[in-house]
């Protein structure tokens, strides 16, 4: 009998899951994360990639872009939980602070409500640097069921 | 004397903006998109990048993932309306519909709400493919004031 441990194809079913359960995606942010995320999304505003332009803001350099942190709550969602199945409804986010090349962003997400019946799922989801909140809000996504015998 | 028509270092000030203004961002999804957003991101869901896996899904093929669309938003707030100088303050976004390969994503933002004294403007942000809205939501921004003379 073949017991797989792991698989990028199945992820948490729902009901498995409890209130309280968490799982995080932390990620170094590089310059070549910045480019390649302007370049992805088209979003050049030069206080991402204008280091002359950035002296000049409230932030005094460069700084990545709020939706560069967000991505790493989608990858949380995607790959840990509840990971492959996931279905994506909605997403609220604050951008509380910048985050600059160098910094590691780690992105929690923490169950806090669960609906079996309608496969619901709505998770607190908080983006640190350190002890810095850089973007808190509350995703909800659809889960998987465990399939019946 | 010379005038400047167009800069990548200034966007538009609030002073110079009314209720219903809006611009528009768009972008064919390649491929490369997908891709390049998985590598940046850390997600890997199987959804977006395993054909086998996406094939068993309600979706029958890999999508986008929905903050790649969601970054287009970015885009449009961040080079365009406001543009330079915006500074994020907050976004919610509802998933509404998928994105594949090769869809044209074309994400706009409209004005609600201004608040010249706090420099805050609310806008309705959303994205379609041809008729089909595939996010809709909120962004707050914090614009610049027109310097005083």
């Amino acid at each position: 009998m073949t017991r797989t441990v792991a698989s990028s194809r199945q992820g948490v079913y729902i009901d498995d899951m409890a209130v309280g359960d968490a799982a995080t995606f932390a990620k170094t942010v590089t310059e070549a994360d910045i480019l390649l995320f302007a370049a992805v999304s088209g979003d050049t505003n030069p206080v991402h990639i204008d280091q002359d332009f950035a002296a000049a803001t409230p932030f005094k350099s460069r700084i990545a872009h709020g939706m560069l942190s967000a991505s790493f709550i989608s990858a949380v969602l995607g790959v840990r939980l509840p990971g492959p199945g996931t279905i994506y409804l909605s997403q609220s986010m604050r951008f509380r602070a910048p985050v600059r090349v160098g910094d590691t962003v780690v992105a929690t997400a923490t169950i806090k409500t669960l609906d079996v019946d309608k496969r619901r799922v709505t998770l607190e989801t908080v983006c640190k640097v350190g002890d810095t909140v850089v973007i808190d809000g509350e995703a909800v996504v659809m889960a998987d069921r465990r399939p019946t015998a």
